[in-house]
């Protein structure tokens, strides 16, 4: 079972991805946490690269990376352990490729729908968890914790951008998943965690017991 | 003009471009002299990852990892110096993309194109030289370059493939010419530096009067 967490940043994707982890471990599951960009020591090494703020890189270069990293991530991390029967909860895929490289920076979606299949050879999440909240509300959450940890987001790049553009990912988002809702379950993120865990893992109860 | 120079390893492409730039410079044209991977500050670091014989890379990401690097250096390199009028000789392009992950690593040459030229933005050489002599001679020649150097060569991942693989890549090169007879002019680089260097001025005569 692969399952993806998609949403703006401050949506609480790591907050959701560890109560799930923690519930399907309950169950009796085995259990791998990942994340794009960064899941695997390739992955790393681009993540800094495209996270570094002084790094001009142009858009198309910034794509292809993205998905060298999902090419060497599915190849590596993800596939092996979906081979030996494990969850795999992966913080990002696709849809953010989407989000945000077409709806909000204008690249076509068409041909990154493409580009993303061709990079993870196909691979598609059995399920997406989108945590869905008001844009402000995310980006508010987001500063508070990166003062709490007293650094800069490694989502730096996406801070310094305006409020418009998240709105745009999250429209594009939720664009993604009123065209496959059989895949893509939007998550109320403004809810309390425990609230929040309970709608995801009533989700996967589903998967679960097919 | 874009001039990009393509062929197996040894087979003179260094040499050529050298004595192509001094042959334009002497009739007054600017030129720059650049190359795929590394002709770019991100296309550098990426160039290291890729020929680390350490890294073990799939080759999904790697293709990816090329293409991410020419979208770079596309737009930071080479579109630059063609809008100011600059000759640009480039070591390595999109054939070798063809060649070595389609022709030789069996990935699909159709897809391989489209992914391309959407790297590219479309950007297509004027003219293509290919630098053509029997795998055998450049692969000697290039382990006499490597032990003259003392290194390993930059290209020490492709140097450790077997001769058949190098076959394959030769055959790459010259279908890709025989499809692209306006574009691709074969150069018999098994012949001495100055007859090489006649040849392909010679072709690029044609475009400099247009």
């Amino acid at each position: 079972m692969f399952i993806t967490f998609e949403g703006i940043e401050g949506a609480g994707k790591s907050t959701a991805i560890a109560s799930v982890a923690d519930g399907l471990e309950r169950r009796g599951r085995r259990v791998l946490l990942t994340q794009e960009p960064g899941g695997c020591a390739l992955g790393k090494t681009l993540r800094t690269l495209l996270l570094d703020q002084k790094s001009v890189i142009a858009s198309r270069a910034e794509l292809f990376l993205f998905l060298a990293d999902r090419a060497q991530h599915v190849a590596e991390v993800v596939r092996p352990a979906l081979e030996q029967d494990i969850v795999v909860l992966c913080d990002r895929y696709a849809d953010s490729t989407l989000a945000y490289q077409g709806y909000a920076r204008g690249l076509d979606p068409a041909v990154l729908r493409q580009l993303s299949a061709e990079a993870a050879g196909g691979l598609v999440p059995d399920m997406t968890l989108l945590l869905d909240l008001p844009v402000e509300e995310g980006l508010a959450r987001a500063r508070r914790r990166n003062e709490r940890l007293g650094t800069v987001s490694s989502e730096g790049r996406f801070d310094a951008e305006s409020l418009a553009f998240h709105a745009k990912v999250r429209s594009g988002f939720l664009a993604i998943a009123s065209e496959e809702p059989e895949r893509v379950k939007i998550i109320d993120s403004s809810r309390p965690p425990a609230e929040v865990q309970a709608q995801c893992l009533r989700h996967l109860e589903t998967l679960l017991q097919g």
